[in-house]
């Protein structure tokens, strides 16, 4: 038996699309009424098939279910190891109407979900994350993609699923640095618009830490309620989406340095958030107060405060000059203007930034 | 000074867009009002650039233009040569605000489309088609994508343009076989759904093939008038569009079987529309005076009659398997009901379409 504990809807008109939290979801519920023809591919990887397959496999009674399995992490995440997602699908003579389910983390989701959307120029898909980050940031938006040599996730579609299924009990065989990880994101919701959550976050980190299984559910609703909220307001990132990308531009910098896998996504976004609340002090935005305050959270979750080890302040402003938010060459960061309320801006003190990027190198 | 003969408009809400068909345009007419940003990347091939880079780049006044030129032909479609696009992209640091020309064929057409579709999530584009075929066909519909080695166009997006410019003196470097093909896709229009333009075609086919510029400025103004209608009809082809897809089953199995690139598109396409002609006609659908008079509109265009050599009926079966019209392992064709109207069925008598394939092969 499994126990939905909270449900929420992505409203995107006729793209919209429910968010179902709960435990012992995987094997039980039946995810069939979201998937219109009789064929499946669940596209998963080396090391979630041996814990998770079987159990998704059984949330499609009475479907023609194929499987695609990929090796593990981010340096996968390129256009080789896509087109094993498009070779099995084609080799199995999966039609038009079938339908992608994504089971493992970020980089299955962003992989299947880009691979949903440009299969036969579009089929549907669902989303079954397994990792705190995914279950929290990356299953949600229906941002899709691969990285390119030259910059992350520089190819991809906006392309929404049909349901995203969390089964928070699949968290309990996650190492503790990708739980850490998927807190950098949780964390960013409080930062970025939601002083209450960010409260509820200080009272509540060390049971977070610990995956006590009320405190993550709540934190996983509460994520997944923000980010709802934002991605309706603004699907394709044509403003407001882009707050969700507090301390990512950095972040982004961090990973392609030390190489896709190298640094987890969230571990590098935790790092980028420092670096973002450091500018917004050296702006005149947030006191040394909110600073503290932001950093204090941020380690409590077990981040990583400092960049790659000989990564200079130059690396980062040429990894930084390809960032997607950035407009005709001119670099965009999202800043705090306080504690909870994140803006884009185009327009920073090119020597505050600089001090920044100083201040977290060795 | 240019010309412009004839302006239409793709009716699709808010991604609504104008084709405009003219003499003279490359080189003359003012793109920059459908270009928001500050960079254009026009993308072209190695054959079209020495004869119409020039020109298009004269169409972005005061714009940052770049230029990336691909390897010309089909057989080139493929992943290696869309990303030679997002290198180029990302080498000259384009934001997400720039925008794509495709200045070339089909196939320049489909990939630069599908780079736009997919750089950064997105972009837009504008089609500078120079070939018949691009003219009256692929650069309408916002239907972009690349070839699998298992299958034609299996990877794509629908991604609209802003704006199609179409020079019609682009056509007088063509060669003849190229102009042949093209005329493939303008037959089509007249059997799928429009009589009096396939009377028309009757009467002016000779001209066409000679490329008189009233003649062929009225086809093409034509072809892209019935394609439009179609399109805002049923944009991602839940229904209606499939009809576009007269000969193409067969088609696409001819190119598959030839090796992409030996047989033009527009080639296959006709021998395909005899093939479904032939089909109508076995399912007593049409007359065989019908079926008479397409062959011979077909023939007179200067296309081929038979399969390529070796091709069996066994290689058109397991071939057709794989296109994206079928629904769960159901194959679908679209046939003539009459000449000028086409429908997509699934439900045709196996011996005759068996026989239907051993009257073209050798």
């Amino acid at each position: 038996m499994y126990q939905v504990r909270k449900e929420l809807n992505v409203e995107l008109g006729d793209r919209s699309y429910p968010i179902v939290i709960g435990q012992g979801l995987l094997g039980a519920y039946d995810l069939t009424p979201w998937v219109s023809g009789s064929q499946v591919m669940i596209v998963t990887n080396e090391t979630v098939a041996p814990l998770y397959l079987e159990r998704a496999k059984a949330c499609f009674p009475g479907k023609s279910v194929d499987v695609v399995t990929l090796p593990d992490g981010e340096k996968f995440k390129d256009w080789q190891t896509l087109n094993l997602i498009f070779d099995r699908l084609l080799e199995r003579r999966h039609s038009r109407k079938t339908t992608l389910a994504a089971l493992g983390g970020g980089v299955i989701g962003d992989m299947a979900g880009f691979a949903a959307a440009c299969y036969q120029r579009g089929v549907p898909f669902v989303q079954m994350p397994t990792t705190l980050l995914s279950q929290v940031d990356s299953s949600v938006g229906g941002k899709t993609g691969i990285n390119h040599p030259l910059g992350k996730n520089m190819v991809g579609a906006f392309h929404q699923p049909n349901i995203v299924l969390i089964d928070t009990d699949s968290l309990t065989t996650l190492p503790p640095r990708e739980v850490s990880a998927g807190l950098a994101e949780v964390i960013k919701y409080g930062l970025i618009r939601d002083v209450p959550f960010l409260e509820w976050l200080e009272a509540n980190m060390d049971a977070l830490v610990r995956l006590e299984p009320e405190a993550i559910g709540e934190a996983i609703f509460r994520s997944c309620q923000c980010k709802a909220d934002v991605v309706s307001a603004d699907e394709r990132e044509g403003g407001l989406r882009a707050i969700l990308n507090l301390g990512h531009t950095f972040g982004h910098a961090i990973e392609t340095y030390a190489g896709y896998g190298n640094w987890l996504h969230g571990e590098a976004v935790g790092t980028g958030m420092m670096m973002a609340s450091d500018l917004s002090l050296r702006e005149g935005m947030i006191s040394a107060d909110d600073h503290q305050r932001a950093l204090a959270l941020i380690r409590r979750a077990g981040l990583p405060e400092r960049a790659p080890k000989g990564m200079t302040s130059d690396d980062f402003m040429s990894l930084m000059a390809v960032d997607k938010k950035n407009v005709d060459g001119n670099l965009r960061l999202v800043l705090m203007r306080a504690l909870g309320d994140a803006f884009v801006t185009a327009d920073v003190q090119p020597d505050n930034l600089r001090k920044t990027l100083l201040e977290f190198i060795d």
